[in-house]
């Protein structure tokens, strides 16, 4: 995707000063432009930037008046940052674009039901009687099985595993290699010791909007199903137990765990490396700490932090005398010895 | 999978009192019963639901008598909890059929050794001078290296990969996206703060049913073998290092590391997100709390938690008084005060 | 890879002493010698392991003199440790010869411009544009976008995906189901609550000699690239964000997270299940205990533990105390009740 400065011109409804011809095929910060990359100079804290920058092209405002001499071609605008964004989305877009078709090499079922216009790459298998909506893709090397349900819009990344019986959303993002329906972790232990496999009959259904991260797993419910809601987000390498629910608009960042049938509200914010035990309930708004590990329920807007986790503030506070525990220590054993000898 | 209220009846023994054509394609709890599933009551702490229940068909208890109107068909059995496990094992042996056969796209080194009965999916590739034995499934897009050897009735699901030199025993479960065998992580420093990577020639031994969870990687040994012993479960998003040892019948939660070369021993319980160093030697029956972090050899039948992780009950009387940190050292401080005072 | 003991004497310039015949096609300590292993004897202190150990041949110092009866055959040489290291990087040269050539099932579009003497995999794909260097190696499965640069000598295996505009070194070892450039994780929060995707459009850039551990995940940067320098060694089940930056040499143990925009050092060692923060700086040097969370950025040479992490040293100076919490405290509340007293 190769732009000159005129066709950029006209897409952010701006004027060029300089070589209309210039090419850019990249954005990037005006502190870290190349050649061949267009930047944009919005805070004046960064104008020194400008006439350095290698930025073949910077979108700066009307307004701007140069004080030195640069070498990258200005594009001005009515706003800068907005114009900026402006491209970031039509990049996007850009980038989203598939070609519709399913190519040779995919194996698809003949009871399975195709939109027209998807986009299925090689090496893609479907299983019996899965249904796929309009503008899905599927990229290669990406699995679906048998009996999955995937809504208009999403994407599938290359060798995301949808399992068997999964119900998935319009418009989500299924990134690479992430794990969607395999057994949760169910064992019922023998008298001698071994454990036998509590069957998971269940499966996973996932909300519009919703993205799961790369190597991400979500584990099909003993039974019913593991809920995702609307609009979660989930970050890479987070593990889903078996009959969790998540509600809309949930945010979690990477690597934390969430064990069997704990239900979480809507709009937390759960930070990286968090560990939540099984069948809790968390409720709505609230901000989990990274790395925190919750043993108890949680009210609305509740803000936690530690291991087992406890208030935000409360454990800061005890931290900090923690970190000075060996001064404390030392006072008491200071007072202790006066009194002995009084 | 559709049966209908006389078919099930037949499967438990029991009698229909309703629609004898009302048919069900999955199981559920009474409490989240939707029209097509099939619910049982057991707890009489849950009678209230079934005149409520969504459920097509409920499993009740021969002696049940009903206070009020509902529109579920009943079942009538002897032990409804009994009759109703009984499906749900039903319902798995189904799900666990495979057609054998060897998909067409399946690309078979000619040096393998393959039993009849097996199935083989598309995409996958088994390399030379492996064996599998009967009754082996390989999903879609599974792949095993060379020399690789799995024993009777493992099943490897989609994108798992058994790479060379692994021996896989009989029963196993591997479950997607799996990686079995990839190198260590051994490097010998030089002298110019640069790495030389420790050749990692040994393999991955896994005993009979064992379960390996999606995402979960198990490294080959520098010498020998990485061994996990029979009937271990490993959750999803776990990490073993290079020559760990698991004995026995130990379940490990998600997304915990243990590093190279500790031994861990038979039947013990370790939570999710656990780190354990190397070069360690854990006893049989130990319990780890979820997200403690060993640092020490852990004794038989030890129970720890914290980080670094000492006994579970002394962690827990510290923590208490870690909560209410800030009020003992207020208290430290007056007695200080007073004692300067006087 | 079969080997007799006449061989493997030529291969060390040692001498046989027992059957020259004897065949190994492994290696093993000696202590775990097996049939058909090679071991040594480098450390006095192994000396009984050489009268027991099943090892079919071990390598001895030409000095060393036997007090007991012995199966193994001996292959005296000048330094048995240094020998033995010498195999282990034969043994690790042949494992790393791949037979060149592009599978007949490989997908190479047009525009993608390979070497003479590559190796391509069976079932992979490699997108437009995409350029790889001498010797690199796709083993099969593996999965190269669009815009991708591969350098010389690098191997990329079976599952591993290398996503869109991704810049790979030379000599860099890609292992199983590793992600590298999946999209950032950055959300624009709406007023409802919801989350609109904030574009990724940067690539993730690895220097020469990089590892990346199976299952590992590096996102692209949002703007710029996501840095990955010389000879860094990533474990399995790693997640780098996007924007991070590593130094070169820099080593990081299994299922670290690093978040968005974080600087880190050269030659830092940092270990397992670490959490670093964004946007912060680490110096060079650094080492950084497992399980450690990281909020503050640290100075050259820094050696942190705990979470929030502080000095290594003060960290376990205050977890004795809290280790011994509950006699600290009773102590003060037999002072106070004293002091109340008087």
């Amino acid at each position: 995707m190769i732009f000159n400065a005129s066709q950029i011109a006209e897409l952010v409804s701006g004027t060029v000063e300089g070589n209309t011809n210039a090419e850019v095929d990249r954005l990037s910060k005006i502190e870290e432009g190349t050649e061949g990359s267009l930047s944009f100079l919005a805070n004046p804290k960064y104008t020194s930037f400008l006439y350095s920058t290698d930025a073949t092209i910077t979108l700066v405002s009307d307004s701007f008046v140069a004080e030195k001499e640069f070498k990258t071609t200005l594009i001005r605008v009515a706003d800068p940052y907005e114009a900026f964004s402006k491209l970031l989305h039509h990049y996007n877009q850009i980038k989203q674009q598939h070609s519709s078709g399913i190519a040779e090499t995919a194996i698809v079922s003949d009871s399975a039901t195709i939109a027209d216009n998807i986009s299925i790459g090689d090496y893609v298998q479907i299983g019996a009687n899965s249904i796929l909506g309009e503008h899905v893709v599927l990229q290669a090397q990406a699995f679906v099985g048998n009996n999955v349900s995937i809504g208009a819009n999403t994407v599938v990344h290359t060798g995301a595993k949808i399992l068997d019986d999964a119900v998935i959303g319009t418009n989500c993002v299924i990134h690479s290699n992430a794990v969607i329906g395999a057994d949760g972790f169910g064992w019922a232990p023998n008298g001698d010791g071994s454990y036998d496999k509590v069957p998971q009959t269940g499966n996973v259904i996932l909300g519009n909007y919703v993205d799961v991260g790369a190597n991400t797993t979500i584990d099909r419910a003993t039974l019913g199903a593991t809920k995702i809601g609307n609009g979660v987000k989930l970050d890479n390498l987070i593990q889903i137990g078996h009959n969790v629910e998540i509600g809309e608009h949930t945010v979690i960042a990477a690597q934390t765990g969430i064990a069997g049938s704990t239900k979480i509200g809507t709009h937390c914010q759960i930070g990286g490396q968090v560990g939540i035990s099984g069948h809790l309930t968390i409720g709505n708004r609230v901000g989990i700490q990274a790395k925190s590990g919750i043993l108890k329920n949680i009210k609305d807007d509740g803000k936690v932090m530690g291991y087992p986790a406890f208030d935000y503030t409360a454990f800061n506070k005890s931290y900090v005398h923690f970190r000075n525990l060996h001064t404390h220590i030392s006072d008491l054993h200071s007072l202790k010895k006066k009194l002995d000898h009084e």
